[in-house]
Order: C-alpha cells, then sequence, then structure tokens
C-alpha cells in the first residue's frame, strides 16, 4: 500500500523514540487524526518549548529551566549530602523514594573506555570543588549497580577520599517484594553478603 | 520532587496519547532532551503537518492528501470488488495481507446505540450509491467479528442485498499457526462449523 507521505514522515519520526515500534506508531497517528488540530497543535508546541526552555544546572548538571534546577533551588534541601548520579534521569525515581533529603550531582553518564568516555569527560572536577567549598558531610555514590556504574563510583570514591567527607554507595540486596526463588545468584549472594541484624 | 514545567505540559501531553504510559512519556522526554533541536522540530512539525494534510477520500472515506485515497486513486485496483470496513486503520492490515486488489469502502464507525451511533451517522447511504452506480460485483464486509461488527455487517448486507451484488463476510476460524488447545470455544466452534474440504 503506498502510505500517505505526511502520514508516512510523523511515523518515521515517531519510530525513532524509544519503546515506539510500528504498531504503537501508527496508533498514535491514528489518535491524532481522530483527534482536533488543537490537540496536534498542543503535543508539537510541547515538544520544542521544553527543548528551548530545559538547560543545565549550574550547581549540580541536572536538568534546569533556570540557572539553578528545582532541588538546588530549594531551601529546605540540605547540602550537607550529595547524591551522585550519572544521568538527570535517575534523580526523579530517587526523589519519588522519598528517602533523600540532600542535593544532587549528575555526572553525565559514567566512565565506559569502550564508547571513549573517560573520567575527564565527566562532572567529576566540579563535584570535587562542590565537596572542597561547601560544608559537605557525605557523598552517596548512585550509580547504576552495573560494572560501569561500579567502576565509576569506585574512581569517584578514590577521588574524593583526600576531601575528608564520608564516602557511601547505595545498598545492593534483594528488591522489596522480592521473591527468593525468583532472584539472581548475584543478587541473592549480596543479600547474604550484606545481611543485617534484625 | 517540582517537575520542570515545560517538562510536565510535554509529559501531560504525552500521556494523552494510547498506549503511552508515565514511565514511556518520560523516556520519550529524556531522550528528546538528549537529542539535538532539529530532531525536536522535526517531530513536532511532522504531528502537526500531518493533521493539516490529511481528510477523507471523497469516494470511499479512507484518509487521503488529496481527493482520493491512494487506493482509489490506483489504476491497478479492481472496481468490481469492494470490502466494507469500519475504520481507515483496518485498510493498512488488509493492505499487507495482499489478498485484496478491490477498493475499500469505510463506514467511519458501527452501529452502537449504546453510544448513540445509528446506521444514518455512517457511510451506508454512499456505499449503496457506489453499488448501485458502479460495476460493482461484490463487497465483502470485512467490519470486526465482534457483536457490533456483526450486527453492522447484517444490516449493511440487508440494505445491499436489493442491489443485487454479491455479499460476502470475512471468514471466523482458527488464526495460522493457532493452536487447537488453547483457542477459545467460539472460534473453534466456528471453525468447525465452517471447515473446508481439503
Amino acid at each position: 500500500m503506498h502510505m500517505l507521505p505526511s502520514m508516512q514522515r510523523l511515523l518515521d519520526e515517531l519510530e525513532r523514540l524509544p519503546k515506539i515500534g510500528p504498531k504503537s506508531a501508527q496508533d498514535i497517528a491514528y489518535w491524532i487524526l481522530n483527534n482536533d488540530r488543537e490537540s496536534a497543535e498542543r503535543l508539537a508546541h510541547a515538544v520544542v518549548d521544553m527543548k528551548d526552555s530545559i538547560g543545565f544546572c549550574k550547581q549540580c548538571f541536572n536538568y534546569a529551566e533556570d540557572d539553578l534546577c528545582p532541588v538546588c533551588a530549594s531551601p529546605s534541601r540540605s547540602s550537607a549530602v550529595l547524591c551522585v548520579v550519572s544521568d538527570p534521569s535517575d534523580i526523579p525515581p530517587i526523589e519519588r523514594s522519598g528517602a533523600f533529603t540532600g542535593l544532587y550531582h549528575v555526572l553525565g553518564g559514567v566512565i565506559s573506555p569502550l564508547d571513549g568516555v573517560g573520567e575527564e569527560d565527566l562532572h567529576i572536577a566540579e563535584l570535587i570543588d562542590r565537596v572542597r567549598e561547601g560544608n559537605v558531610a557525605e557523598v552517596v555514590l548512585a550509580t547504576d549497580l552495573n560494572p560501569e556504574g561500579n567502576i565509576t563510583a569506585a574512581r569517584v570514591a578514590d577521588l574524593l577520599r583526600p576531601c575528608g567527607c564520608s564516602i557511601t554507595r547505595i545498598a545492593t540486596g534483594m528488591p522489596k517484594g522480592g521473591e527468593v526463588e525468583f532472584a539472581d545468584e548475584l543478587t541473592l549472594g549480596a543479600a547474604l553478603e550484606y545481611r543485617n541484624a534484625i
């Protein structure tokens, strides 16, 4: 079938987005056709407007619409504890957990020699400056628990050591609600190794 | 967490789309932030451009950028057989099957008293006109195989009866590759009732 050119162009753009396959792209295109022009305009405007409005926080490199991101700008957050993450997208889930009331520092990636990313490509120097200049008592390393995240955390910890602050790593163990029968052996091994007194 | 307003607006618009939940919307928003401005512009432009470019085919009520949709405009399609579907989105899968070389007629919905849709709200009168005026030998009713689709097909068949053309319904039976053990009883009942000599 000859697909209508304007629809094909939209399908091509939609299929570049994460988790959007051909079927989802088609569903979205038909939804747009079945709805009013205003809906299409609002969607299109929101895409470009977000792209134009958002840059990086000058202090922590989280996404920000102003000089500081909402977390850094909040007077209720403690500047004594910094949580180091690899990407801005790691921050919303930590915020939703409600378990962290300090500030963040976004590295902008992880050390990955295969991808040509070295420690000098990440915001590690800025982290050390923040810890040196500020009144930082603890840095929590919250990079992913995979090899690259672990190596990055280890390297950042080494570089922070001379600053004298406490350096911690988020815990490994069984997820909440996790079933022992279905846990992978590495997770279960960590859960046993780091067992807590109750 | 205070979500950035421009990102929240995009998330709200994205979550209105079919099959896009909060997590997918966030993934898409971060993808847009991580890519160049041109990608965001191309996506936004494709949305509005498709909405502005596409209307309905004057002959069959499929989506069309010109007076006629690509199927109606194709000289290689037979006008002797019409396939009746409820919506334009039913046409691409039939085209992909490669099993139909005639023209379509889109009803624009199904008869559904609960939703206030009667036969006068569908393009049934236009279908009868097409069959009367044209050289139509057969009308294949390809509405969904659910109660509303079946009732609509039955009513359209009744209204077409005086035209004298052949009226058929797409077959019911086991899907290709289907396993008898896991088939639902209604499908299996139909597969037995409509069994074919081999």
